[in-house]
């Protein structure tokens, strides 16, 4: 079957590779990013930025300092808007993220929040008046935003936030101050030194009383010089893990004063006369949460893809020892530790990247609810998203570092790509709810959703199975030489008892803490590592559901690799999770070593089309930005290439030496 | 009981911790390091560095381009150089350790290989004549040099080193020659700018034989000018994810001759008429790679140590959310899940320092041993040394970033000192052996000591358990409320028993593959997961011991704040290591219940003293290098002190806006 992907000039272990691959890889990745008219377009964006000057490289930013990164990035961002519309269909999210990552890369550029929370907060809370009066020109981009929302002090904890927006009855205007240093706003990306305007968010008050948090358009720069304007401190916080190509910043406020108008008062209001009126949908905010939670699944998925195809590529080419005394030295590829770290990882970048999907249409779906009046999907879409999104984060992270330490020493050079991409990927343990907190949330909704099942009520998606009864214990015996099907099906039956089970007892735990005189919410303290666990069973049974779902509905032609596929998914997660299967005696040890005989098979079943897979995720090599996963595997010479970059190469003598080091030396020569 | 760091003007959170402590933090920080004696030599070398202005730092490193920290830290080690002897005993290896952590840090600096690999290896393997020339130049530090093995295309596999040294005897020279790209030496540390002078393994041809890899000195660069000599390329190999202080490098040779007698001939010979004479003990060089490792437990403990600090104090500072409603907002440090994430990371870093300290005194023993002709200690040290750098290295990685993710967004920033601390430390999962091969190393041994004990031959230090026979199953019944220290001992026996289930069950699954058919090695290879499995058990059961004999032997003023953190550390090992204890029916699911129970009890007792376990490593403020681990918590005004300081910040409109942004916007006006 084709592989789509052999050249002339390959190295010949990556050519064989390809040359063993069972199914169509076209026919996955086609899948995988949703029809064969976007991979295609995919293709299409990806050519045109490789050839364009506007996007070229003359130096590679890991050899620029951060100021220079962003200037390169700056210009980038510049064509990228000029041209954006010859480049690919702006209308179209999945083109324009793929544009951006080809043109711009991952980490960070001067229009990111701009776009994905300065636009859409004003057009969510700016009233008509405003909105008319500053979408326009955000549009356009005569003017560059973000939103301040974080602070020094105050991050997961909003209603803390200490900023705070004064009412003056008698100008109609709201005095913007920062009272205390932990009140600076902190972390906002782009609002450093790119952003103009900023949508903030403030403590209001009003005739003295305290109100709540709110948000407000404030202008920090002139639009002429782009100086801070006065009363507004402002600047970056400073390198980071990664993301330094954006402009994290900080903001202060000294007494500053807008309009009334400025405040986004689609829901909440002010009267002139400082009467206040109450949003009446407090909870609709929630639906940009969930959508900004969501695709971080599918891009932290995609960004395990990036670190699992510089593995499994770089792990082809690679030969290291010998498995046979007298035989070759091996593809390290070769070597079942090797297989048991890389292989589990592409599977489940797939799981990621299917259930980012689901989730992605089951928001769609949500919106069209939405336009009817309704709002029946978001709890339990809210839930399965923070859930998924402390899981996935962190299970994507575990994994990137996985990859790159596969690839030995040369991971651990910035020549792999791999230390950039985790960088910036572990980023998202931390950003948009910090995710144990996330996994407290999906907790409450459990809790609320086996209360609802008690009472007879029906249950949503994520958590119906939670009403089933478990069939009996020790399910999966007899499972060998079996119908793969159904061995799928009785997993995912496990993975649900595990997780009611789990759920369960967590609760019983806080019932018995609060029978003993605890009040709730200190019970809830004594209880949250295991309800957190709890959390991590049940997300971890939603994606693995949202896999077999994929499978069961994907074309005949990848059906056979994706059953492998999904079987190593499974079989890893059980061995993963074997306490949990073991604890109440659901499962023994005989059916664990069962699954760990699987495990290891299907490590052997998948290796012929290990290299296809990841080709098939078609991350570009620009994406991938690695000398380790090149498709042509040419990997040594590039690598020397790469180094001769090296900012200490542009002398022969490095001024430290010059200055110091043959100084000392000569000094010791000179003493005998 | 008496914390000895609580100080006028501290963060009164941190001060009011502090006067919760129950034990005395000079006796713990004594214990740690070895001795009163030794604690005190610390604080003066740490007093003397912060005040010296040779070690200042006008600039601080995170704020520099490569270049320029390199050329900063030259600048250190020149006056670390000039200056040693008045700072610290230089004899004495733990103050020199301390005065470059104190004056330099942990990113590398020039004279690193020089001092733990060139020297070490001079002294070892050179003989009479060569070392009577080289090592008195050596030391003085008339050169500077490092030692080249490792090249791109071959690290774990010696016996596959390309670079050759060829005898010519017509002119009695080695001919040393780079005959392929990926034979370039790659990854040497300060190979690539600082050193001189190298000692390079090569394959040794005479007579177009290859007899093998052995070393052989080289000098690189002139003497006086410091540009590379003839035949010579060399240069440094470009930014890593960490140790960008240091130059680690590349280096190619074009047929670069060098005399007969810079081989290093103290074991093997190479006569002027190329008759080769084989060394006598082959592996009396496994010596080095045990004391290295054994020091890369304790510093790899040290660097867990460092993120725990910082985690512990800050979330002593940092306030956020509410236990009980209407109460006050409180300390992040009391929320279980914050402390389930931190406290095991306490724990780990005592048990990886205590173990370190217990193996550098077994390595001393096998010196002594050694001295007198014997070297019975070496297989067992070798072995357990291979298992703990494994283990401590990756442990101590997810501990790291567990700390840095327990810190929020904060912990992102580089201003938390986490970000360089991870990028250093995951290194010594690649470094000296390669994780995976390490603890097939120690497998390997563990087969052996099996079989010998079949043999009924006595089993050494770390394996005598082996023999024990399993006391009975589910011997963790009966525990509740009983004699701690008999829970101790009754956890520690169950740990014997996983690891040598573990390990007898991976035996039979080798044996049944063989039988099967397979040969040997490639039977080895489908069931190394399984090994290493085992290898990790048996490494952590060390640990545990090793922790435990550390306590028993402790002062009665430090045992009872020992005794909880051990508890604490037993119990988290059982509950990740539930799977293993439940598989064969050892321990039932109530009994796992149980040890959870017991883990959050211990998060409890353990939270008055948490920060004076930490205060107890004694890390200075320098050490930490991190504005949320101050030792007086006053975190957020130096926050943003040290953000004003980004590079970005130097002028108001940055470089970048003015020649892309500000002119796209201003565009984009005029076109309405």
């Amino acid at each position: 079957m084709p592989n789509q992907w052999i050249r002339p000039g390959d190295n010949p272990d990556l050519t064989k590779e390809r040359k063993t691959c069972t199914f169509d890889t076209d026919e996955l990745t086609a899948n995988l990013y949703g029809s064969r008219h976007a991979m295609e377009r995919r293709r299409e964006i990806t050519e045109k930025v490789a050839t364009d000057p506007d996007f070229a490289n003359p130096i590679l930013h890991e050899f620029l300092t951060r100021e220079k990164r962003i200037e390169a990035t700056a210009k980038k961002t510049r064509a990228l808007v000029q041209r954006g519309p010859e480049l690919c269909d702006v209308t179209n999210p999945g083109e324009m993220w793929h544009l951006v990552n080809e043109a711009i890369g991952i980490e960070g550029y001067p229009l990111g929040l701009h776009y994905v929370m300065f636009l859409p907060s004003l057009y969510g809370q700016a009233d008509e008046e405003l909105a008319a009066e500053i979408i326009p020109r955000a549009m356009t981009l005569q003017i560059i935003g973000t939103y301040a929302q974080t602070e020094m002090g105050h991050g997961t904890n909003l209603r803390e936030l200490e900023t705070t927006a004064t009412y003056d009855k008698k100008t109609q205007e709201f005095v913007i101050h920062t009272p205390t240093r932990s009140a600076m706003k902190w972390w906002p990306g782009n609002l450093g030194k790119m952003s103009n305007y900023a949508v903030v968010a403030c403590q209001l008050y009003i005739d003295g009383k305290k109100i709540g948090p709110h948000n407000f358009l404030v202008q920090l720069r002139c639009e002429k010089t782009h100086q801070p304007l006065p009363g507004i401190t402002v600047g970056d916080i400073g390198p980071k893990i990664g993301y330094n190509t954006a402009d994290n910043g900080y903001l202060a406020f000294d007494n500053v004063r807008i309009p009334r108008k400025r405040m986004l008062m689609k829901h909440a209001k002010v009267s002139p006369d400082g009467t206040y009126t109450h949003p009446i949908h407090s909870k609709l905010s929630y639906g940009t949460m969930v959508h900004v939670r969501a695709h971080m699944i599918y891009t932290h998925g995609h960004m395990l893809a990036t670190a699992a195809t510089v593995a499994t590529r770089y792990s082809a080419v690679r030969r290291q020892g010998r498995i046979e005394q007298g035989g070759p030295e091996v593809q390290i590829l070769d070597y079942q530790t090797q297989q048991h770290r890389i292989f589990p990882q592409i599977a489940r970048a797939y799981a990621m990247m299917f259930t980012g999907l689901e989730v992605k249409s089951l928001y769609a779906k949500y919106l069209e609810e939405i336009a009817k009046g309704q709002a029946d999907l978001l709890p339990d879409l809210h839930a399965i998203t923070s859930g998924l999104k402390s899981v996935v984060t962190h299970m994507a992270a575990l994994g990137i570092e996985q990859c790159r330490m596969s690839c030995g020493g040369h991971g651990y050079s910035d020549a792999s790509g791999l230390p950039k991409l985790y960088g910036v990927q572990i980023g998202g343990c931390t950003y948009e709810g910090e995710n144990m907190v996330m996994l407290q949330q999906t907790a409450r909704y459990l809790m609320k959703a086996v209360k609802w099942a008690g009472q007879g009520k029906s249950l949503s998606h994520s958590v119906a199975y939670m009403a089933k009864p478990t069939i009996g214990k020790k399910s999966l015996i007899g499972m060998e030489g079996g119908d793969i099907s159904r061995e799928h099906e009785v997993i995912l039956e496990t993975l649900e008892h595990v997780s009611r089970r789990l759920y369960t007892e967590a609760s019983q735990l806080w019932e018995k803490r609060i029978k003993a005189g605890e009040t709730k919410e200190r019970a809830w303290n004594g209880v949250t590592v295991e309800m957190n666990r709890a959390s991590r069973a049940h997300t971890r049974l939603f994606m693995a559901r949202a896999f077999h779902r994929r499978l069961l509905s994907s074309p005949s032609s990848i059906r056979s690799v994706l059953t492998d596929l999904f079987s190593l998914y499974l079989h890893y997660e059980c061995v993963d999770m074997a306490h949990h299967l073991l604890e109440d005696g659901h499962c023994n040890g005989g059916q664990i070593q069962y699954l760990k005989k699987r495990l290891y098979e299907d490590l052997t079943t998948l290796r012929p089309n290990a290299v296809s897979l990841v080709d098939s995720f078609e991350q570009s090599d620009r994406e991938l930005n690695s000398v380790l996963g090149r498709r042509d595997g040419n990997v040594y010479e590039e690598l020397y290439q790469w180094a001769k970059k090296s900012e200490l190469n542009y002398t022969d003598v490095l001024p430290a030496v010059e200055k110091y080091m043959k100084p000392m030396m000569e000094e010791n020569r000179s003493k005998l």
